[in-house]
């Protein structure tokens, strides 16, 4: 493999949802990079591929990076992350960065792609398509994405009512991603529509913690997992 | 493994993105079953698979579906695959589906499945999700489909212009799949919503075939592939 940076999906929990292609590339790389949200947990992408690793071998980097949404405070990370990256690559290796689901959907490896764009665009970079937390919530919970002419939309937890109440009405099949903290008030206007028995939660998808639950209104008032999402599709 | 159906997406076409899970359950299935659209063509998602397959051991049954829109000329073909899947699954063997990309996102396993809750709702189902198109494509094109708090909006190819204005107008990111037969329309709109620099046209993805085009003005008027998207993202 030439020197370049590799974005690898390691899918959303399950090793075995690992693409053969990204199990190549993670045995084969020089320098394996892992993104955790706190100093002291353990990058969770980084557990999924354990292994296919050879610590012997292999240079694995955990970098710590705010459970944020300040891109102010992320941005000296990134930026570190970045120079470091461009460093190995430029010295003949290759690097695999870990993210959880797909790199380019919701990921945190965003940031840092649209750093390497900015600073160091000869750095080669080749992104390893992986499976989202949307088709894995889709296949435990049995529930079709889209058939026919049927239209999806999927949208992040931050809550705009009246935009999220005309994209219900809109498409056919809604995902809302890291629906915990606006659960409450998505269940009501669930219920406003006559959509609230159309959705069914699914917590850590692919891990020993997965969780369905169609009884959406058992969750109202609850504390949820930060890592759930809500699936409503009209036609069940 | 226990005797069911397991509907299993393949990706769309490098066999390298099929997940380690599939190719287990490829290996040890009893049954495959492929839908192929023509009598003659030979199925695209057992190609993808063939390296897994054991023929001497394996039963590997081709199914001929039309390639057809209309639901009444395909039911007798999904209610003869149905009736056949569910005899392997009572006599004790365990049936492979595979399906191109994911079998939740516009798959003709949708058809099988409905048929299969309907007449034979004691067979057990599995669906082993797949790399989609829509992944594989911005992966190639090196796109972002959703950061932070952008919406993506994810629709076939039938063409109603208003609804398709508003979405492009309340979205970040629009895919359309299946984009050949509309592909003119589509530009038109595009154009004219000031977006036709935004577009990323990617035909067979993961093939030998594969192409990325971001020159849409280049594709107008041409016979398209059958098997292409178009990935729109405002914030390029």
């Amino acid at each position: 493999m030439s020197p370049r940076l590799y974005a690898v999906g390691v899918g959303p929990g399950d090793p075995e949802l690992l693409t053969l292609k990204a199990a190549r590339i993670l045995r084969a790389a020089d320098v394996i990079v892992a993104p955790t949200g706190q100093a002291e947990a353990a990058s969770y992408a980084l557990g999924i591929v354990a292994g296919h690793l050879d610590r012997d071998r292999q240079l694995v980097l955990e970098r710590v990076f705010p459970m944020s949404r300040d891109e102010e405070e992320l941005r000296p990370h990134w930026e570190a992350t970045a120079l470091e990256v461009a460093g190995h690559v430029r010295a003949g290796r290759t690097v695999a960065f870990v993210t959880i689901g797909d790199p380019l959907l919701y990921s945190t490896f965003l940031y840092l792609l649209r750093i390497l764009r900015e600073r160091y665009p000869e750095i080669a970079v080749e992104i390893v398509p992986g499976i989202t937390s949307v088709g894995a919530a889709a296949a435990a919970a049995g529930i079709p994405l889209g058939m026919a002419a049927e239209r999806l939309a999927i949208l992040p937890a931050t809550y705009e009512e009246e935009k999220l109440r005309q994209t219900l009405l809109d498409f056919d099949c809604v995902v809302l991603m890291k629906i915990s903290r606006v659960f409450d008030r998505v269940y009501a206007l669930l219920t406003e529509l006559g959509l609230e028995r159309q959705g069914v939660f699914v917590r850590r998808v692919g891990s020993d913690q997965e969780e369905v639950v169609t009884d959406l209104a058992a969750l109202v008032g609850q504390k949820l997992d930060y890592l759930s999402l809500l699936i409503v599709r009209k036609n069940r």
